[in-house]
């Protein structure tokens, strides 16, 4: 910007959003004045929800999902079938399948995918304690809830090998996932197709 | 949505970020999400930052702009030409404005233009402090910077008749073609305006 437009806080406001994913500088300027159009029914209860998150969020370390308590609600919930768990790379996922409703079991959030490009390596992920979380008595089945990519598949190769050892088996999504597709882009009818179609790895 | 993904916390503000303008409930998903991952370097001062700006933004009282002083940074400052007053529909056009930096003089935004379809009539604009500031001694030209709409135009043409009682020249921003643009794209309206209104190379 070649100057700034208005006091200090509202430029302070709009650098912030305009950081945030999906709004640019000039997004960020829209959103900024919309909020201040709207203070007291959006711009002071964002502040609010935003200061709560910023405070009370923690990740799980059953699962590695984020949540405001430690096991978090999915870990929590006793009506989940422990006889199962859904790997997956990333929280957004995680959320994408609690979408489609076709979870039944718990989740475990690996925090990435196994990369040669971006140097992520296994010890980088949260494999130690899908281990120790695979190997309960109760276990049963693996789900590898992984992109449909190269690297992706990678990773879920890597897992089952890791998981070998154990009685359980691993099974992977149904096709249907689109090829490079990310599973967070995906609706919850193909989704909830690709749960009940999972076929053994 | 058809279940919550988190705790409560998460689910606010996931429904509070999607009534953001340009986001949608997906993007707010994502966006959250983002957030919670850079919550020490983005959250929190986001947080603060909306807080801040939810307590101490004002409406200036001289022009009509946001700001966290009252007059606003713009009406307190004593380089501006006090000659001039630029008018303009919302405080987006204003800081649009700024950013050029085409304009020395300080504004007066009327919060809206006159609109048949929306039912804004002129008691719903800042006109009277309009007349006011138009008014003082030293007062020569009012630029209307409205866009070239009807209800842009409805509008100028009332503020001309408004302000004919003063000895000051009303003035209007010139039609022509946008810097970049290309001819071909542009409507026989501008067209023909930036030909009626051809300056000397
Ligand atoms: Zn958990
Ligand atoms: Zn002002």
């Amino acid at each position: 910007m070649p100057q700034a437009v208005a006091g200090p806080e509202i430029e302070r406001l709009i650098q912030l959003l305009a950081r945030m994913p999906g709004l640019g500088p000039r997004s960020a300027r829209r959103a900024a004045l919309q909020l201040i159009k709207k203070r007291d029914t959006l711009l002071g209860p964002l502040a609010e929800a935003m200061r709560v998150a910023s405070e009370r969020i923690v990740t799980c370390r059953e699962c590695g999902n984020v949540d405001t308590c430690d096991p978090c609600t999915i870990c929590r919930d006793h009506g989940r079938d422990p006889s199962m768990l859904v790997v997956v790379e990333d929280v957004s996922d995680l959320w994408a399948l609690e979408r489609s409703g076709a979870v039944t079991a718990r989740y475990h959030v690996l925090g990435g995918i196994l990369s040669a490009l971006d140097g992520i390596r296994p010890e980088n992920l949260n494999l130690a304690r899908l281990v120790e979380r695979a190997s309960v008595p109760e276990m049963r089945e693996i789900i590898l809830a992984l992109s449909a990519t190269v690297d992706g598949q990678t990773t879920a190769h890597y897992v089952t090998e890791l998981l070998a050892h154990l009685p359980v088996k691993v099974t992977k999504l149904a096709h249907g996932v689109p090829v490079g597709g990310e599973l967070d882009y995906l609706d919850e009818g193909t989704l909830s197709a690709a749960i009940r179609q999972r076929t053994a790895f």
